[in-house]
């Protein structure tokens, strides 16, 4: 790039997607090449120094990769990165930086919305509401409860900040096991988890999608769940075997679902986890707060200026562990 | 009474309600008869040192009061009295305790959850889910937003405590206005009431009923708050001017409200709110939490072994201003 010239962003977002609000504001320092399809994105990549990625499900990085001559950094607007990580991606030098932070309290508050949901009986109530019919009932209280939360990254630790806020006792599983982790009671290893999973009341899947999470929540995590229990996930969907929790709420091994994330996305119409009464579902917007586009693309912006200026990017992604490890600056 | 006789409990439950759990515990040390009819009641009252009401909306003990010979003390388990406290019954000199702190926490869940089905819209996300349809929505956060809790009692106070534990802003309105209370950021004077209600996402009715609080939330209230605030009502429903408060939903002078407490209970099949989508409504249920007749019991006999030692009884009322007041034992 000759000095003076302004630098090409390539823009991937879905095809229904506009620019997202306030890149405009990079106008003048540099070109943006909005593009929403395959052929626009391997046009674009060739010119591009700089990738930015809306649209977290996309596989046309992938296919256009080969054609990226000057590409100097890669900025994904999602927290979840694990269509990004192809192998080619994987091995090149290329900076992966991702959304690490701006998702997570509205997470945490939606994480703590659907353990009251189920606590409260708060579905029983819409219901009886609908029939007009006055039914008093006991509901449980959620202090003194024992949650676990998978993954003790920047999501995971917002939502054991905010559940232990409310009363519940807080306990992690992360990679690295630690007993002094100023959030969590306990951090177990991951090797620890069907050892630790009886003991909750609330399992809640905060972790990324890598080769060690993929599947994780198989028939045999659901046994060795308490019948009671629920499990939340916020994380992403394959890191649960759906088939096999969608056995486990039908025969009554674990007792109830809320879900923001699927193995398919839409989930399709025709998917029995739609009209389970134990099971909640939203549409991946647990994080989706009003304003969340502006913020993610103020912090695309600080990167932005960041990487101008030549100063090391924040929430680079360690692209053998998927995630933003904790010592990276951010 | 004469040394070494039993007491006699006279116990007042609703028509279909047996006896409490835990009341057998006392079998050794007093004789309880269960009441459910007026005509029981004043049988019973004539020979009774201690009158037991968990029917809160009762009338029978104003008409069984003229018959109460031996009465030395009543108890409610219930933290409403508003129903017990007739004029003679207020000029009397015999004490009336209530079930202060037994339905705080639990109370302050459901607060918590309401405001938290509010904020993640998470009645649409469920009518979305019987019509298995996928639809991505944004929806607000609730740290920084601000709650002004009507009542500074120990409910309020444990409502205030897990707000802020959320993220929101806490300030109350109480009859002793003060700056320095460690569970509000600022405790206004009731006349202060009209000046801060603009100033509310979330308006929280904690108060007791009384001569004070009857009809606080009128047309003029809602006219205060902001359009886009709720109303959460877990103190007693005629705190409320229903009729003004459907029409303020009605025409959008507040944007929705979650109601526990009616001025008629059983809320009837026929009112207007069961089916105002902005109204969420629960069956006078918020504070009842698994196992709390139990917890009921186990205050009620705590405060007869006081009594039976002659000790000073814990959760004393004062009738005057229908509530426990901070000072009293408790």
């Amino acid at each position: 790039m000759a000095d003076g010239e302004r630098p090409v962003i390539a823009l991937l977002t879905a095809p229904d997607e506009g620019p997202p609000p306030g890149l405009e504001q990079l106008e003048d320092r540099a070109e943006v090449r909005h593009t929403t399809t395959r052929e626009e994105l391997t046009d674009a990549i060739a010119d591009a120094q700089i990738l930015l990625v809306t649209d977290f499900r996309t596989r046309f990085v992938r296919d256009a990769w080969p054609h990226a001559r000057k590409l100097q950094w890669v900025h994904a607007t999602s927290a979840g990165v694990d269509a990004l990580i192809f192998p080619e991606m994987a091995r090149s030098s290329i900076p992966l930086t991702n959304a690490r932070g701006i998702f997570d309290r509205a997470i945490a508050e939606t994480v703590l919305g659907m353990v009251l949901l189920f606590a409260k009986d708060m579905r029983t109530t819409l219901t009886l509401q609908e029939r007009r019919e006055w039914r008093h009932r006991e509901t449980e209280r959620i202090q003194g409860k024992r949650a676990l939360v998978v993954g003790a990254g920047s999501i995971g630790r917002q939502i054991a900040r905010l559940l232990d806020g409310a009363g519940l006792w807080v306990d992690g599983v992360a990679s690295r096991p630690r007993s002094d982790d100023a959030d969590f009671g306990t951090v177990y290893g991951t090797a620890d988890l069907h050892e630790q999973l009886p003991r909750a009341d609330y399992v809640i899947i905060a972790a990324p999608l890598t080769d060690a999470t993929r599947g994780l929540f198989d028939r045999s995590a659901f046994q060795a769940m308490d019948p009671g229990a629920r499990l939340i996930n916020i994380g992403r969907g394959p890191i649960v075997v759906t088939e096999e929790l969608v056995a486990a709420l039908h025969d009554g091994t674990i007792a109830g679902a809320a879900l923001d994330v699927f193995e398919e996305e839409p989930l399709p119409p025709a998917h029995p986890l739609w009209d389970m009464p134990n099971v909640f579902l939203s549409h991946h917007m647990a994080g989706d707060f009003i304003g969340w586009r502006e913020a993610l693309i103020h912090q695309f912006i600080d990167n932005f200026e960041r990487w101008s200026s030549g100063s090391s990017l924040r929430n680079v992604v360690d692209k053998q562990r998927g995630y933003v490890p904790p010592e990276n600056p951010a």
